[in-house]
């Protein structure tokens, strides 16, 4: 049965077209963003340089991965929404992969952030849980079919893990980084982070898996995508393009470049 | 068929007092936990003690977010027992979900006794490594409806890979923890994690997912919250106060305080 | 339906003694490795060797489980393949564990790579993410039944982030390996892993996931076994008996001697 509806869901999202476009889109943008990231990374020689930039290169990596999955069904189902629901007892077509791939995706784009910002190890190692947690809790929010009230019980607990992540990024990560020479580049990324992230619980809220006041599963998939193609491409695009030019600022400190620091009193 | 089962089995749950209020007292407690750890970790500066509170901080989080799972049904199912098992035929309701949660905020435990210890990162390593590694096989010991023999080769496996685990914090991280000056509280926190620890196996064997000595599900579902209480709540509360009174201690060496320790010879 | 399906598996396995003995033959050499892997260890006490140590043992541990998971029918299923395929319509027995816990044991053989080459902390990371990301787009691969054309999309990709692994492991790791005096065991090891390593997209291929050239189901399972064989077991002893027998060397530098490296200069 499981396997029949992944035919099914095929064949579904194939033809509406709507749906399909929302995908295929984020795929053809991945593959060209991962072509375009590695020929901006081919100068790119100082150690924690190449961190940032393997961490940026792996984003639109999980992200064709994660659209070719929704595409062939193999992470899309139907569930029966619960009693409460605005569109109780119908079968509406989740894309539960969403989440799942975003518990790989984020902590890419957090990890990016918190070396530019030259984020102590702590903070890095306690925003990344949260964040994965932010994401395992939506995708509990999305897959409760019981109890309408419990689905937006996770939501809630979602929304909390977001706010140690928005914490962290908005009021303790903006002092690292002007301490280590990153903080006009950090406050641009970190506005179109911020800006684009809160957009997700926005159209989870009213989207079909929510309130359902869009209905079309095709328009909340667009909303998704159209977020992720900023967050993900134009993120990694404008970090890859000041990294390349500023290998030596991001030189300057931190998690990989201990055994040069070490070394230097010895040289004394 | 799945989601009818989620629904079922969230019906099931509400219907069995004994059951949901094992659940539901761990959600209560997670929340209070939560709110309290939050309260007293407001004076925590220094940055080592941060990465305790945080990691620290997360242990109800995921725990609140577990329980959630199970009552909602999301993470639980019936399974058929194989020949050989005392309720073999039967149809039993396994919590599953347990041992996957327990493979996010075990290791968060293990982080926090670690870095109390001061032990060094190698050692740390390979005892999450072998604590995710005991979770994983515990699921699969849950999970095995083929074979009852195999149900304890899992169960088996386990065993071995919590051995090791014991084997680091009873023998190896003692010594770090004196070399540290946390030997105290290490010692304290060390007797609840292995007492209670201990219990886990015990039961797995006693109720219903091993002999059915116990073959009520809330008595079961109870002996696991009870534990969990004791080593979650009250292992974090202990922790974070200690924490939260000796930042000093806490400060003296180790993972992320290296840029400080680093420039100690060069103010010579 | 699925635990009909997992007793049913366990029966089809228990069956078919040329696939049985395939799983059962990695189950008893795991087992071996590790009573073997514990013994040549008790001597290893330098803390970098001990890490090195610890990632080699957890290998053959989450080999035994992978395999037992196997033979218990507990990750493996009956699929359908899509049209296009040279068995469509048949229900294939498909091992779809394999690739699960591949994404837990390969990063451990990359891990002991890494710290015996000395690699930076940026570069490991890149390459462990990279190969859990081969491992699940693998099980992706395994999984779609609803397009042809879609597998060998997800192959694709697999092989993408194989080429980043491969790049690593062949050009930058030799230098560092090479500067640490690590040289020749390293150079040793990377061949028999880039050798066998190569061999498993070519079973994928030939085998009954991909052309079909090769349709036993046993056959292609002893395929990946006598491959993880030599990729798991012979690599880990040699690693092993290398450390036991170096361990000054493994000494010489890194990520986890920097407490002594760092007291260094003050002894001066």
């Amino acid at each position: 049965m499981l396997q029949a509806t992944q035919s099914e869901v095929f064949q579904e999202i194939t033809n509406d077209l709507l749906l399909s476009s929302s995908l295929w889109a984020n795929i053809a943008l991945a593959g060209l963003s991962i072509l375009l990231f590695v020929y901006m990374g081919r100068n790119v020689e100082e150690p924690r340089a190449k961190l940032v930039w393997g961490a940026t290169l792996l984003i639109p990596l999980v992200s064709i991965s994660s659209y070719t999955a929704l595409v062939s069904g193999l992470t899309v189902g139907f569930i029966e929404m619960p009693a409460g629901h605005a569109l109780a007892g119908e079968e509406v077509l989740s894309q539960w992969g969403r989440y799942l791939t975003w518990a790989l995706s984020t902590p890419m784009i957090l990890l990016a952030l918190g070396l530019l910002a030259d984020a102590d190890l702590g903070s890095l190692f306690t925003v990344v849980a949260a964040d994965i947690a932010m994401c395992v809790t939506g995708l509990a929010a999305a897959l409760v079919t019981s109890s309408y009230a419990l689905r937006w019980v996770f939501y809630g607990i979602s929304c909390a893990f977001f706010v140690v992540v928005l914490y962290a990024v908005l009021v303790e990560w903006p002092r690292s980084a002007a301490a280590a020479g990153t903080g006009e580049i950090f406050g641009t990324l970190r506005a179109l982070t911020v800006v684009l992230w809160l957009g997700y619980p926005i159209i989870w809220a009213v989207g079909v898996e929510g309130l359902a006041l869009v209905e079309s599963v095709g328009l909340t998939s667009w909303g998704y995508s159209l977020l992720d193609i900023g967050a993900k491409y134009v993120f990694a695009f404008l970090l890859l393009r000041w990294v390349a030019a500023n290998q030596d600022v991001v030189a300057g400190s931190g998690l990989t470049t201990e055994t040069e620091s070490r070394a230097a009193p010895v040289d004394d």
